[in-house]
């Protein structure tokens, strides 16, 4: 399936959000990843996230699209990839 | 259709981007915007957003899907509506 997860933690959880999240999925933007994954590891990821997020302050939000040809993603200006300027 | 925009723009053209999401879509994460919209409307949007941006330095994500049944969306902690707060 296709993700998008974008989230919005405190500073003091951003960095480990972050990291957990590039072990899944491709970062392209600020707060966003986005790629295919399957329902178990995708399942793996959110409960890793889930150890280390504040429920109370943090918000994590992940959109599910089963097959990725029902989805469609248009870019103005910069297309972004953060994982390959890390690399 | 069911959208979701976001977006990493110069700090000069956040609120500009912003305001301008609001008039269109639901404000639910720091630069998350989503809803449905009909492709005209959205046209419209992503017209006046290219006057607002620097294309250069910029980058807007259009998430589009068809028909909403098909996109799930899962909440982690807290589902934020910053529209609510300005009301």
């Amino acid at each position: 399936m296709f993700v998008i997860i974008t989230y919005d933690v405190g500073e003091k959880r951003v960095n480990k959000v972050c990291k957990k999240l590039r072990e899944y999925l491709t970062w392209t933007q600020n707060s966003v990843f986005e790629g295919e994954i399957s329902k178990s590891l995708l399942m793996r990821c959110l409960y890793e996230l889930e150890l280390i997020m504040d429920k109370e302050e943090d918000s994590i939000y992940i959109y599910q699209v089963a097959n990725p040809k029902n989805i469609k993603k248009q870019v103005f200006g910069q297309e972004k990839n953060f994982d390959e300027l890390f690399i």
